[in-house]
């Protein structure tokens, strides 16, 4: 149940990434017969997860993951949009590709605004309508929060940024939403649109960006004529084919998410009638992600008893490794809630019985093991 | 016959990808046993990686692929060291990843001097000692070139820099050479080197920037707390493993570049006795690349020829997609010499049959086709 961290690859991504390691090996770059076969599966998967985002292939370039994917969008964007304004939006629960490269902008000049977030992690249109200004150029914005699995109010901002006339593009970091949410990039107006293959039982390694075609980014990284010059350097073929499989199987698996609906409305009803456990998510979060505390037992404490009983959670974002969430802090939650807090996040494979055996291993953890 | 634009993964590989793609998919970040196990391989592989370079395993980066390091090595590295001076030091015949970034540095206001070379591809000591003066602050060379094989000397510039009182890093783009050539971090004094896996028989989408503990070079992305925050993202763990693999085979595989060596020869022998083909590369270039010219039939069109039995090489860098080579131009060639090119270069399963029906082919394409 750590499935905003990973995924297990699904057996479609496994076989396409075996036949393309083993059988159609080219470099797609290539002139031969070997290299146009692998070109082929390149342009098929882009098809695959432009389809999936409503928007044209040409406009999908991949990357070697969602951070690299939000790094162009976010450096790349600052710096090819720079001669309009100063000013760029994000929030305060971004997560780390995103935050960290808004603090790089700030060094190199630029005004960021990080919008705070409420309590339950979730930010109002009026905050973005309030930022927002003719001097903004870019807002970048997630979709839904990794640790808490807050909703932002994304569809909204393309309304806000042409009603304050701000020639500000706009990026989506979609990583946590891809296959949950309905994505439409038309209907969003979004510029620029991040996602991963790895939370979508895809592999590891591979992120796709989307931009809108005709919207102007620099690239990050200079080299061979690969995807437009913004993306160069050889295309990791089983990878790429592998996320098109991925994408592949969330479309015929639509009913993943209302089993996961389910499971949601599971532990939430019995996680509120536990004593001293408080739930981190707003009730409106994305279905696979419930944050919560126990206000009694350290995180850690509580991961490696839950883990001894094989049950995998976590009390944040992987990537953070442990370290006390820059979310939840910034969500103002008391410091006992903050370091007794539980990320559960649920994926395809999930069970009714899982979160029985999660229930009653935190009711045992919390009997058990030493209070703070 | 196009090993130089990427292998075919070795079987080692492979089993490695999909033991973590199925079996240890978790995220290495995690806390719990399912990040441990992945993050276990991720050492297993920088301690591999590491062991063939005589380096130690922290001081192994991965990366998305060889251009990536090369970028993080020329602009992180200028970035780091800006302070000392504005000059770099590079040579025309470059990966394009080194080139592009060279002259990207160019647009920061950095000076930098690309060295020339001569006629088959060589640079010299000298001319890289009346380069590196007290004002550099970065050398980067490659140990073999990608389209003529020449071998750089790339294992006197350290003394180079040092007899000039220079401040300047070292970085070696050591993709062509790593698996062919002895590459030992130590002796050669390099603080930057970079490697890439699909040229080793290992997967696209993985390669490493080996940086010596202690060289300070700036973060080209930022995110996470992987890798030192020095390559943050969720590590493809897959892709490391499996390179990993291939570094392992590699080291069993010894007698791989003797039967290069041997196909090299005979190639080279019986080419010297056709009409009208000119060698481009040096007697002395690295064994499993050979560049040549017809001089009377378009490369594209024998390309085309070759492929149309089954045989693929190529006309050059597959990164640059067909266009006229930069490198074989800066070598000055005759513009016949330069549209007839021909890279031939070979891995560990090409045969000495393979050679013969590349001969009989080129011989029976130079009668059939359209001379130019």
């Amino acid at each position: 149940m750590d499935n905003a961290a990973t995924t297990k690859p699904c057996e479609k991504a496994v076989e396409k990434i075996l036949e393309m390691l083993t059988i159609k090996y080219g470099n797609p770059s290539s002139l031969h017969e070997k290299g146009l076969e692998a070109e082929k599966e390149i342009e098929l998967a882009r098809t695959q997860v432009a389809k999936m985002l409503n928007a044209n292939p040409k406009e999908i370039y991949f990357t070697s993951g969602g951070t690299e994917a939000n790094n162009i969008a976010l450096l790349g964007g600052a710096e090819a949009q720079k001669r309009r304004g100063k000013k760029i939006i994000t929030t305060a629960i971004e997560h780390s590709s995103i935050y960290n490269s808004a603090i790089q902008l700030e060094k190199y000049g630029f005004e960021v605004e990080f919008l705070l977030p409420n309590s339950t992690g979730e930010i109002s249109v009026n905050q973005l309508s309030r930022a927002i200004d003719s001097n903004t150029i870019l807002v970048s914005v997630m979709m839904v929060n990794n640790e808490v699995g807050s909703i932002l109010p994304v569809e909204k901002i393309k309304d806000v940024i042409k009603e304050k006339n701000s020639p500000a593009i706009l990026h989506i970091d979609a990583v946590q939403a891809f296959g949950k949410l309905e994505i439409n990039v038309e209907r969003l107006g979004v510029d620029l649109l991040t996602i991963s293959a790895h939370k979508i039982y895809g592999p590891k390694g591979v992120g796709a960006l989307y931009k809108r075609d005709g919207v102007r980014i620099s690239a990050r990284t200079f080299g061979g004529e690969q995807q437009k010059k913004l993306r160069p350097g050889t295309e990791p073929v089983p990878l790429i084919a592998g996320f098109g499989a991925a994408v592949e199987k969330l479309v015929e698996q639509k009913d993943d998410n209302k089993k996961i609906s389910f499971l949601n409305r599971y532990l939430r009803e019995k996680l509120l009638k536990m004593d001293d456990i408080i739930i981190n998510s707003p009730t409106s979060a994305a279905e696979h992600i419930i944050n919560f505390s126990t206000n009694k037992i350290k995180s850690e404490t509580m991961l490696h008893f839950l883990a001894a009983r094989g049950i995998y959670v976590s009390s944040g974002s992987a990537c953070s490794k442990g370290k006390k969430s820059r979310v939840l802090s910034i969500m103002q939650l008391p410091s006992k809630r903050i370091e007794t807090a539980i990320r559960v996040s649920f994926g395809r494979d999930n069970t009714q019985h899982d979160v029985d055996e999660l229930l009653a291993a935190l009711k045992d953890g919390i009997a058990q093991l030493t209070h703070i």
